[in-house]
């Protein structure tokens, strides 16, 4: 199934580890990327929502990219969140992401003047962006932040474009997950954007998934993506379940502070998110051990 | 998988026929009826959301599911839906229809006062009525008509109900129905409230589904439920696809008058909505007369 | 200003008592209406969202209108909730609320089937209805329990019918009523549907108002509303400042159980909702007493 | 009512003007704010929502607000919409916009993590903004575009420090903002985010608006509000009515390009928004024409 896809299988949307006085903590990503190099990871998306890129500034994105593109094996992709809330500026941030070798631009929906995003809008922000970029544009849905959902018929358009690849839906909705695997080119790529639909995405002609908890559990995920590509649906219903509660406590239910204590708890470093965003409350933290030593993780 | 299980497999949630004066036109059911007892369906849904039970008087209610119990084969199962606003008439009702022959009560979440209706509350509502009803109940969620959502949460908490023995969920969302799969009883069965998702909830372990389009293609529905059951993913995927777009037509697109308007064009019965529902325009006909072709529906 | 409308003031939408085994309380209701008899409310509504007509037969909803009017002063109007989800039942039951002496006919928009009742559907049903009722419709918008909104421009147009005469909008959107009274003939009332807008509706040039918090302080509300229309804004302020805590508490904060129970903390005869609905924990009773205190309100 | 308030009254939430190559047009904004110079308005917003903040990298945020500083008279305040998604960025740029005389920091609340900002998340970032800000701050509600609500419970909170003076609500509900009227300290600057609600704003107590049609009908807008503070009903409701519909067509309906639109029609520059926005169709300026005419608006 995947093989006719330039981008297929799983990657962790990586945290953005911060200093004490809030400055990306080069070194401690550098570790974390040497954990991911031992992985089973197809790549790692760099300034995903989980990278908190919208409070980072220009600069600090595109230091980013080039770092973990300097540390992340060869063989693994990197693909560089460039989507900001300006055509001009995400396509900025897409020449020079391209430039320190992302392979690919997950440019999520614009976002404030909702109101205004029309599909017509739409549609003529990625033509622009994608006509112009020098990697493939892969879309990215993310309706709970965004506040916008990227519907069936406007993504069926978008993939006749040669230079959008695929799409990351993080929407949840399989209907509309598998309208979109029905009505685009078979080498079209459709990523399940969490881990808790990747086995019904995967099953319904998907190809690949970015989730958050590939960041904690990245072989898990691995193997839950391999045991639904090959239709094992006993073993990839274990998975898909041994995932469920994790997957929830670093996504909907603690957030991205959720996500970094994570990374704390495994010997990471995950760190405290950049304010307004603040770090999980005690009790959370506690539950938090509970939830992964349940689901087999080893907790330091 | 569903062996286990009372009640898995595929029913058609049926139209309530009328005549042109507005009552029920109980020849074309009989006839309609004599359809699905050629069909490989499991049983009938009488009085579900297309059933417009919420257009009926309760007298009518109770003669419709009468009238479809003896009219089915007997080895066709009838669920009832039986859910009204209030407890009480909620009672009254299953308790009629089950000294009528229903199989199992469909429940659906009380609507008006969703304000009030906290978890605390749909419990007991829910077990006052499985306390006292004699045959099963089935929990039914459909938020969209509702505007309240059944989470699993407080469905896993009702599956400990030895009276209550499944759930139709028709909210569509695959994360919810996997959770409530993973965290019930092994024999509470999960359906699927649509035909766009019966492929996603049969692969994550539910065991049937009741269908507003297993109304016009019965067979095929069983198909897709069987190719599922037994992972043979590449004709799930056929079937899946092939029912998506005449699916939506029938529900979401274009209501109950479409989906009444889908069993004219087959040869059954569908005729008007009671008002104030109204019949689908001329347009929409033809764009259904031409959805249904494309799917191999033979039309009349 | 409120001159030329038939219909204006300020009305309680009333409880129905219920027994202990769950009947209509027939004795509690003549109480209790004894008391708005000597209120200075321009009338009394029956059935509306707090009557819980939802949860009514059909035929303990005629009785309720029968019996309000025969208990209820003349000069005190009764409004009668005669909305269904059926074209048929709704004028059914408006005939008969006709006949036993209803000024008018609140027409709640119906709702579970809300994704078909677009604004050609609405209009139909609310055109058929107005066509034959023999007592003057008044539009009832309620979107907090159908999930549905009546906008102004199918306002506007409903209200060009001679026997519509009027809407209550309980959405509290004041850009939405500004609209309306902007855009409907001078005759055609606007009712707010809850206390907490009723000066704003007052101000922009509604005439009435139809609100929980009146059937325990009627007389408070009559006076909010008197100041309004005379523009006293310093007394309008200071009463619709006095009533906000009291109000939220009987509508959005503890729903018609809260309602019910401030009747009885007032001398009046609440007691229990009819099932799903429940009463008010024992916490909230004592938050109540404590809301209505602050407000001057005598709590036996 | 306003004397005791630091801000009060009509300020325009001024459009960015772009050149043909998408820079900002400072002589087209310099001729704009002398049209402003003349008018009764007490001040302007710069980079608010209208102003297209979300668009614009911080250098020319920063370069807007001192180039709007030096463009108005004296007499009137320039209020800087500072707010970013990160806190500290916020305080940066609430920093710089006092060093070049903004009056007072309009902060937004932050949107894209909106899952993880809870009431106590969101009192931090005001209460870390608000300790460091040289100038006070503003608190702004625009749920259309950020998907979150600051409820009453937390702006009555937020009131009570020294340098919270105020709050722009955008949201539009009437029943919140006299909440928040009611339990704010006396000189706590209420102001209306939009004309449609501005007159039952001022009613309710609140002392101020900043309007995208105060642009356009800057007068007006002042008139609106001195006849509302006045308690001159009549007046009031005739101005309101008179703004609501070209206030509708540069707000909801068209957005920023319906607003830039009107500008180019009444003399002054408009231009086009900065993509993904796009301008009004050809449609669309001509009903925009027939709109403001017909609100007495001279068009060129």
């Amino acid at each position: 199934m995947s093989s006719a896809h330039i981008f297929s299988g799983i990657y962790a949307p990586i945290a953005t580890p911060f200093t004490q006085d809030n400055h990306i903590h080069w070194e401690a990503l550098a570790n974390n990327l040497a954990f991911y190099n031992q992985s089973r990871l197809a790549g790692v998306v760099v300034l995903g929502s989980n990278g908190e890129f919208a409070l980072l500034s220009h600069q600090e994105k595109l230091e980013m990219i080039r770092f973990v593109r300097e540390h992340l094996v060869k063989e693994k992709l990197v693909i560089a969140g460039t989507g900001c809330e300006s055509t001009a500026e995400t396509m900025e941030l897409g020449a020079q992401a391209a430039a320190v070798g992302a392979a690919a631009a997950l440019v999520v929906t614009p976002w404030y003047y909702k109101g205004s995003y029309t599909d017509p809008v739409l549609e003529k922000h990625y033509h622009t962006i994608a006509d112009a970029s020098p990697i493939p544009v892969m879309l990215y849905n993310m309706p709970r932040n965004t506040g916008l959902n990227l519907a069936p018929a406007i993504v069926n358009k978008l993939a006749q474009h040669p230079n959008i690849i695929g799409v990351k839906d993080s929407s949840g909705d399989i209907v509309q997950i598998t309208n979109i695997i029905n009505n685009t080119p078979a080498d079209f790529s459709v990523f399940a954007g969490s881990g808790s639909f990747l086995m019904a995405t995967i099953l319904a002609g998907g190809v690949g998934g970015t989730l958050a908890i590939a960041n904690i559990m990245p072989d898990t995920c691995v193997e839950l993506y391999e045991a639904s590509l090959q239709g094992d649906l006993p073993k990839a219903r274990a998975l898909q379940k041994l995932i469920m509660q994790p997957n929830a406590a670093v996504t909907t239910g603690m957030g991205i502070a959720g996500l970094k204590k994570a990374l704390d708890l495994i010997g990471l470093y995950g760190g405290k998110p950049r304010p307004p965003l603040q770090p999980v409350s005690p009790e959370d933290g506690t539950r938090l051990v509970k939830i992964l030593q349940d689901a087999g993780v080893t907790v330091t």
